[in-house]
């Protein structure tokens, strides 16, 4: 009779980046990030990603007090004023994230396929 | 000036195992694997642990059909009727979810400090 073996298992898993116990980046706020990346603006990129405006700009300062120092620079006057972009620490975040997701699945993936 | 860097960035996680798409394994999973691999009763298991035993009921039954053959087996009759106890698989189950864990976290801080 085949024994049905766990060898099909897969990982499944939510990860999230945290400094002193503050959630730094997780897949929305990566999200969110690459909207602002592309939109250079929290309101445009909140409205891209079915999100309040009120809630994206909570996550970027979630982000940016997690952080300890800014993910996102906001401009408050001149041409482009109440625009938003990425500074070089956000930009790095987003690959970091996903160099970390690509990481843990490629560990997990081993792990499940030799035990 | 001193630049704070992402270099105390640190990754949570939360892991679970899936089987065509269905839960098997999660951190509460196997909490109440491990519980009642000592208790050997799913109503004892589900008081250690401070959860209703038609939770654990649910999740048992939920882990035993997500994963195609039993976890955990219940006696109805004789002189342990109402016991349980965790199949071969249920017991390979808690060391596989915590290998995964371990391979994860590693691979996710060796990540973090090479980037």
């Amino acid at each position: 009779m085949a024994k049905k073996q766990p060898r099909n298992w897969k990982c499944g898993n939510r990860l999230w980046i945290e400094q002193d116990g503050r959630v730094v980046l997780g897949k929305g706020r990566v999200m969110l990030l690459e909207a602002i990346q592309r939109e250079h603006s929290i309101s445009k990129a909140a409205s891209s990603l079915g999100m309040s405006y009120r809630r994206a700009w909570l996550l970027v300062q979630s982000m940016n007090e997690a952080a300890a120092e800014p993910l996102v620079e906001t401009a408050t006057g001149g041409s482009h004023g109440g625009g938003a972009q990425l500074t070089s620490l956000g930009e790095s975040a987003i690959g970091l994230y996903h160099g970390l997701e690509s990481a843990v699945r490629q560990a997990a993936e081993h792990f499940l396929k030799s035990h």
